[in-house]
Parts: structure tokens; sequence; C-alpha cells
């Protein structure tokens, strides 16, 4: 039995990066990472969101008839919440969007968050989300760190342009904490909180942790209407 | 040099209908009729449209590239709007939803619309379009004639059924015009309109009239921000 | 057979500049080029506004029981959409107004737009139709190149003018698309497009295309509720 | 030097009887009470609307230069708030809505309100102010009693229906509180406070308070931006 | 018989001062002035406000049973209307809060106005209120004076400091009028409305006319479902 | 070390309730349950809201400095999240509100909640705080099973009566997802989310998940801007 952290784009390296950082939040319930091959190498942008999309509910579908995989729940961990509402149709397990639960966990520890992400281009589809969410009126603005997903932890002065450019849109936006906008940022959680004096939220771990308190509470995805189950055609 | 109107879904038959209904409003550029095989043979909840939208995706990169099609402008030919961001981020040509255009169109003819679709399990997949368009204050409801997308020409007594569901919705919600809310109900289009005494729009033909107008003017889809081409990985 | 675009102001000139710019458009009904003696010369701000509006509804009343006039549908050809609701009143014909279908039609181009107006006290009429019509969270800002309609054609430098300010301002709010708010901008359309590098919408010929279409589709104003003929009292 | 109370509509009738029920609120400025001759007799829809906010413009227009009205503030004694932003405009001196003014002050007495004019032609008209203002998530409902405005005093039964209505629709939507849609239910006011067992609010009687107040503490429109007085073309 | 302006802090100074200043309104039914002994000293911030809130709903409910107190309105003289929906439940009186009341007038004599407060905390509060009065749309920006409310008057340089913030505060944001988001600036608000050139907006005076309007009119807190009395438990 | 569950009422009995059913929950951290005396027995409608914020500030700002205490979070157990903001100032610690977590846990789970609570005085309550918390787009409404909340456990009949309210409003709302708008619920969570086939979200025990997530991944409130700590008068 176990979470399914899920990984909707193809990259072997940072979805094993994700369960390097993130073993140490294995609870009662053990944690699966997944990653979807052949999906994009990286999401950037609405297309490779479509295509994600596409390859993160096989993975799901075949999670579900699987007699090996034990899934509880699972964890869309891209912070676009890659076909996120498709997911919880097809499963009456939870899925959790690790874009959904960090905005959402933001608003419980400040008025005013910004989202940081890895390319500009993602910029509109969170801005998207977020008003989906209807968390617009305390998001105080998404901007991009400009360097490629996969870019982030091989650049040797990556970090250095990430807090350079989170300290100044948030002075200029007065955030009051920093939301990680792509899961290849886990990483500089705890650095970025310690040198911008405020709470980063990275949404890879509290998913994990909000996933497994959904299992243990036997919390499940509302059948009724919305994400009732698909019918045979 | 053409139009190509693409049913995201893998009917083909269903997609001549579309053909057979439509050829009336070729214009000075052709129109062209494509389905997306092997998408879902219909699209009926969020799953559906995740598959549907890879496909879709695949189809536009494909006639992007293609010697012999000269596509001019796209139509996504379901009433969800399956994967519309998408497709104007991999191409400069105009690409209009169907979904969006009926509902921008009945703005202009009335001041509260509802919406009818096929399936219960379209009513939140539209209702998520409509507030993200900003037009949830002109939406007098949205409801479901309960008949299968593929059996809505089938059934003798489908007509009567959407239209009594028709009659008796938009008179308990007050609703000033009838918005078609599945490319398969295209067909009852001016006897819906005329049995209900106002009026009916069909996003298909709406968005074959307005992306021949897009072609004229020389209107394309803006590469800046938002829709940029995607970058090499 | 006509459609009938009316200028809600009193100019006969830039209704003939609109007249010979737009002639190409013209389509299977003809085009029929109207303006409002004795209006305002032109329309800056609210009280303008009234007064063209009271103008205009005189005007298609007229044209409604002309024997002559044959009206298929009408165009209010001011951004601001003066009489726009009281206009779909007094008539079952199609009424578009090109404030509205260009912001529709720009968010099928783009996720965020500007608007361009003449001058600042157009600014607060816009940015309230924007909201009205549900699009805020699309338009990136509504600003003026502060020169007087009139003035628009004659100024020998009025296009540089416009281009600087408009590329600014695009800058400065991230816009993706820009919107002529004022009919008098319309001669620069391609040209702007050119030296921004993104999509330039005009309301006039957008509303000519979209006018068209709903004659061909024999689509009329509801009289269902809000848009009923007036009672006589 | 006296609150101008301005009926848009031609009716002689219907303000002397807003007069006579008034005067008693007579503060230290006088209070005049004018209609617009020759505008519709009665305010019911857009088109109306439209032909009335001229003729209140034109109305004000001249008083802002007679010699002998000294006018001190404003009063636009129509619920939809006739040519309201045009009379902003064109005056320095406060000018007030009772529409506006009405719905503002009843969230100061209850959560939820209710509106209540005399025809369904009326309501889209409400329903749109009431968003423009910013209020839709307290208001319950707009209804009609459905008897013409100038019927109004005249119907012996005329009470009896719209306290049915009223009373009806407060229920089902769960009002806490009616606001009269209408200024010709003003005389109305105490009586259906008593059957209903709630506060009722008259526009009228509220705005000719406030504009006193206003008078009062030397508030008056302000003349940036938005509402600067018209230029000179 | 007296309208009670209550401050729901605990400085007598600050009170004598309004009680000063407003005593020039007082009207056919009396004025009272009361502070909240022993509430924080001044609010400046969410935790002062619960504490006051208590205080506040205390002294309405001594002043409800007093025998020798004869209240017809209350006023809270604090701008983040400390505890007003719960005063409003204690009482069958109308209860105004000055920040509901400025901002909502302000809506009379501009599009859109900004708000100065003393202290930097205070703005969160602020922007929460103005969403809650669904005004967002209409609200320039919310800034600091950066002083502390009880130093307001003794700093030489406070009037300077606050009238430089005001006019680079409203230039930036385009703001029409100014509302005074502190009841300790209101001595300054013929000065600052000279200065700035533009309407300045203080609540108190505003709330006293027109808690002296709703007297007059016998308008009161509606007991229907929201603000119903407490029951007995 | 623990995570501090405060009743912001004053009910031992409720309290104990609470702690004998949450102690299952207890994870590395322990839990402490308390209540606040002298707080109202119960908190129904805003004013018992004002008291007990009053008390509840006090009791977290004594455990602040308590030398025995070592709260590492705070969780408010009333639905209509008393004093939530006043918390977050007072405390560098997380504090959670059962209300917030228990309408955005639900969004994971479903489209659309419907909220019960104990007593009609508690909707308006509800509905303010959903709103501000942006998601009245997913509340499908809220409504009061009619027991006062001391009576929840002791009527015979009380299961049956919330089990047939709830069932009935879900129908006729289309609720996917029940939220119990009430601390005194939470007891017949499972029972019925048997009896009503869908998701029964109870936000105590959520969040008592979620504190325990924070405090292992040392997030904490944000103490830049709006929830700073208060300053020395």
């Amino acid at each position: 039995m176990a979470v399914y952290v899920i990984n909707p784009n193809a990259s072997a390296a940072m979805t094993q990066t994700l369960e390097r950082e993130n073993r140490v939040f294995e609870g009662a319930s053990g944690l699966c990472f997944e990653y979807c091959e052949p999906s994009p190498k990286s999401i950037e942008g609405f297309s490779d969101g479509a295509k994600a999309a596409y390859h993160l509910v096989e993975k799901i579908s075949q999670l579900e008839i699987s007699e090996t995989a034990l899934p509880e729940a699972y964890i869309i961990a891209c912070f676009d919440d890659t076909g996120l509402d498709a997911a919880r149709e097809i499963t009456g397990r939870p899925v959790l969007g690790i874009g959904q639960i960090a905005v959402q966990a933001a608003t419980m520890l400040c008025q005013k968050f910004c989202i940081i992400t890895a390319m500009e281009r993602s910029i509109p589809v969170l801005e998207i989300n977020v008003r989906k969410y209807g968390l617009a009126h305390q998001c105080a603005g998404v901007f991009a760190a400009n360097m490629p997903v996969l870019s982030l932890k091989e650049d040797p002065d990556g970090y250095d342009k990430v807090l350079t450019v989170a300290k100044n849109q948030l002075q200029d936006h007065a955030g009051e904490a920093l939301v990680l906008g792509c899961a290849g940022l886990s990483h500089w959680t705890e650095r970025l909180s310690r040198d911008l004096g405020m709470p980063v939220l990275d949404g890879v771990r509290l998913a994990i942790k909000f996933a497994q308190a959904m299992v243990d509470l036997k919390l499940t995805t509302s059948k009724v209407n919305a994400y009732r189950f698909p019918e045979l055609k």
C-alpha cells in the first residue's frame, strides 16, 4: 500500500531527485515515485501540459488495475496540476495536485503569496490555475526565474539567480510567502526560507503529508456528479 | 488553403455529419473536416477530454508540417474546447473553440443564456469553462438532455426529449437564448429556435464564420508570452 | 438589404473614412454607413456617450420603420458600445458593439490584451465595459494616446505617438495583443501589427464580419425578457 | 440654494407625488423637484433609459448655467440610476442615484436584500447595476410586481399585489430587507415595512438625506480623471 | 435620545478630539461619544481588532439596557469597522461603520478611490474589508502614512508627511478621491482636500450624518436571519 | 511539544468529546485540547464569535509565554474560524482554522460541496467566510440542521434529523461532498459518509493532520506584513 507520487513528465532524473528528497516524509503508508515515459521531458507551457496529461491518465489507469501496485492516493508532481480533474475522474482514491495544495496552504500562513516558476511561459498557466482555485485576490504575483526546468540543478549560479529574482519580486509585490512553482525547485526550500526570512512552500512535501492524512481519514474522491467514473461507450 | 474543423474525438460518423451540415458555410477559403483517431469515440467528462486533447495536439502538429494540407485556421469542434490553449501554442494560425465563441456570441443576443449538453457529466466541465471565460454572471444554467452523444441522432424520440428538457429549464432559469453544448446537436438548431421562440446558437457554424473572418482580416494567434511556440528542450 | 454601421457621433468625415476603409469587407449583404446628426462630434467621456446614445436610438428607430432602408443587422461603431443594450431592445436584428466584439475576439488570440484609446477620459468608460463583459482578468491595461479623436488623422506625428505609447504600455503590462479602443485608429491596424509584432484588433471590421455571419446564420436578438420590445405606455 | 431631485421621466404627476411625500425631509437647504419633458412618461427598460439619460443631462446642464436655480446637489430619482455617470461628469456638485444609495444603505441593515420593481423588463437593468456596484453577493434577488409604473397608485388592489409578491419572494430567497426598486413605490414604505416585519428602503428619501449631508460636509464630485468636465471640441 | 459614536479603542484623548471636531454635526438627535476602556489604546492590526470588538460588544450591550442612555443609532468609529456584524446582531438600532460608509460614499464622487491609513499593518485589514464590501474594483490602493495612530497629532511634521505620501500614491495609482482610513486623521480633512485638489472623505462625519438620517427615516437593523438577536443558551 | 486544539467556546464537555474522538490522530507531536473559559458556551452567530475571539486570543497569548506548554501549532476548533487572523498575528506558529481547511480539502475531492451547520444563524457567518476564501463558486449551499450545538449529541433523533436535512439539501443543490460546519457534528463523520454515499469532511481531524504536517515541514506563519507581531504601544 502506498501513496503514488507521479511526475507527469518523462524525466527519470528529476523523479529520482524527488524521491531522494522526499523519502524522509514516508509515513505509515509507503511512497512510490513514478514518471511518465514517453511524456515530454519537462512541462513548460500548454502543449507540454496537454501531452503530459494524456500520459498521466494512462499511468494512473494502469496503476488502478495493477495487481502489484496498491495505490492509496495519487499526487501529481507538476505545479501546473497537469490532468488533475481527469485523474480524479478515473479513480476513487484521493488525487492531490502540488499546485493546488501549495497555494491553499500558503493562505494559512500569510495574506499575500508570490509564486516563482522556472520559465516565463508557465506564468499564464499558473495564473489561470490560481484564478480557477479562487485565490487570485491573495496572489501578489507569479514570476519566473528564467531558467529551463532541466537546468535548474546544473547551473552553478542557479541558486543565486533564483534568490535574486525572488527577493526583488517579493519586495516589489509585497509578497509575504513564496510558493515554489516548479517541483524542480524543491531542494532549495529551506535555504530560500532562511535567506528570504519568510515561509517557502513546496507543494510536493505538502501533498505527501496531506495525501497520507486523507488515507488515514479514509477520505476518497467523490463519485457523485463531476468526478463519477467514465461510462463504457 | 482551408479552415480545418477538427473533431477531437474519433467518430468518423459524427464528423461526416458535421461536414454535411456545414458545407453550406464554405467561403472563400475551403473547409476541411478531420477527426482524431485513436481518440475516444465521444468526449464525455474530464478524462475523455484529456485523452482527446493529446490527439488533437498531434493532429494539429501534423497539419502544421504537412506539405499538402494548407491550414489557415483551426476550429476545435467539441463544446468542451478540448485542448484549446495547447493548440494555440503550437500554431500561429487562429484557433477557435466552439464553446468559447458560442457563449460569447450569446452575450450579443441576450442577457442570460442557458447551455444544453448531452450528458450530465459534461455540466461541470462546461461550468468551469464559462467561469474561465468570465461569463458566469450571464449563464442562467447548464443542463443535460441525458442522452449519450452517440445516440443523439438515432433515438427517434431524441428531438422531443431535447425540446422538453430545454423548454423546462429555460423557463425555470429565465434563459433568453439557448446555446447548444454539444456538436452532435447542431442539426436541430433551426428547429429548436422555432419551437422555443428564441435564438439557438451552434458553435460550429459560428466558429466557421468567425475563423473565415479572422483569415480575411489576417489575424493570427499572438506569439508574445502565453502562446509563444514551444522551445526545443 | 444591408448591415448598417452606425457611428453614434455626428462626424461625417470620420464616417466617410470608416466607409472607405471597410468597403473591402462588404459581403453578400451590402454595407451602409450612417452617422448621427446632431450627436456630439466625437464621443469622449460619459456625457458625450449619453447624448450619442439618444441619437443612436433615434437613428435605429427610423431605420426600423423606413421603407427604403432594409437593415439586416446593426453595428455601433464607437468603442464605448454607446447605447448597446438600448439598441438591442428596439430591434429584433442583431446589434453588435465594436468594443464588445474586439475584446472577445482578443481572448481568442491571446491571454492578456491591452486597449489603446484616444483620450484619457475614455479609460474609465472602457474599464467599466471590460468588467461588465467579464474580461477584467484578461485585460492587462487600458491606456490613452492623449490625442483628441478628431485630430488622430491630421497630426503628422500621430502614428509615431500612438506607436510609442502602445509599445511602452504593452511592454510594461505584458500585453500580448493590442485592441484599438477608438474607431478613429482603424486605418493603422496593419501598420501597428507589423511594428508591434503582435495581433492588433479593430472592432469595426470584426463587427462587420460577424454581423454578416449572424445574418447568414439567421441569428436574431432574443425578444425574451431583457431585450423584449418596449411596451406602448 | 437647494438639492434638486430630478425625475428623469416626463411625468408631472409622479414628480408631484414625490414632492408631496418628501417635503418633510427638507433640511437647511431647500428641495426642488423637476421632471424631464419630453422624456418618456416612465422608464421601463433600456431604451427608455437611454432617452431619459439624454433629457436628464440636458436638464442638469441648464440648471448648471441658470441664474435663478442654485443647485447644491442633484438626485436622480429613477431606480435605474439613469445617466448617473454622465451627470457626474457635467457638474462638480454631488450627484446621487437612488438605486445606488438604496442598495448600499441596505448592506448597512442586513446581509441579504431583495429588490422589488414594477415591471419584469427592469429586472435585467437592475441586475446589471447591482453587479456594477459590486453587491451581487448580497442581493438575494430582483423581482417584479408586474404592474406598470404609472398604474401603481391607481390600482385599488395595487398594495395587496405588491405585498403578496414581496412576501413570497422574500421568503423564497431568504431576503432580510426590501429595497423599493421604483420611485413610484415610495409611498408604501412604512406600510410595507410594518407588514413584512423588516426594513424597507426607499432610495428617494435616503438620497435626499445623504445629499444634504454631502452639502453640509462640502463634499463634491471629483474632477480628477473619470468625471472631469467635458472638453470643448 | 442620541446617536452614539463609539471609539472601540481605549483612548480618551482621541475620543475627545473626535467629539470636539464633530459636535458641529449634531442634529435633531444628540451625539454621545464613548470609548471602550480597557480596550487597546489604538487598533493596529488583527489582534487589536479582536480585542476591541469584544469591548465594543460589551459597551453596546450595556447601552442597550441602560436606563439613562437612550441610543437611537450606533457608529463604530474605527476605520477597520471593528465588530460591525456582531454589533448589528445585538441591537435593533442602526449600526454604521465609518469604513463601510466612507468607501461607499467615495463611489458616489469618483470612479477610483485610494485609502490612506496610519500604519502598514492596517493595510491587509482594510483590503479584506474593501473586498468584503464588493468594492475592490474601485479601490486604486490602500497605503500607509507610517505613523502610529497615537502620534498623528503630536508630530509637528505629521501633516506634511501625510500629504506627501497621499500625493505620491494618488498620482501613482490614478486615485480620484482620498478616503481617510483612520479616525485620527479627521481633523485634516478640509486641508488635505484643498491641497490635493480632490474630495477627501472622513467616515466619522459621514456616519454621523447618515445615522441621523436613518433615525429620521425610522430605519432599523433587520432582525430577519443574519442579524437576529442572540438566543438564550 | 504539542499541537494545541483550542475550542474557542467555554464548553468543557464538547472539548472532552473532541479530545476523545481525535486522540487516535495523535502523531509524533502530542495533542492538547483546550477551551476558553469564560467564553460563550457555544458560538452561534456574530456576537458569540466576537466574544469568543477575544478569549481565544487571550488563551493563545498565555500559551505563547507559558513555560510548561510547548505549543508547536494551533487549531481553532470552531467552524466559524473564530479570530483566525488575530491568532496568526500573535504567534509565529502555524494556526489552522477548521473551516478553512475543510472547505479547501473539499475542493480536492469534488467540484461542488455543501456545508451543514447546527443553527440557521451560522449560515451568513459561513457564507461570508467561504467568499473570503475565494470558494463561493464551488459551494453549492450552506444549510442548517436547526438544532442547537449543545443539543446535537443529546437528541435521540439527532442523527436522523441531520441525515434527512443533508440528504435533501445535497440532492436539491447537486452537492458532491458534505462539509461538517460545526465541530459538534464530528462524531457522525463516517456514519454520514456511509449513509450519503459521498465524502464527509470534518475540519477538526483534517486540521490535526495538516498542523502536524506543517510542524514536520517546519512551516511557520509569515511575519512579513499582514501577520507581523503587534508593536508595543
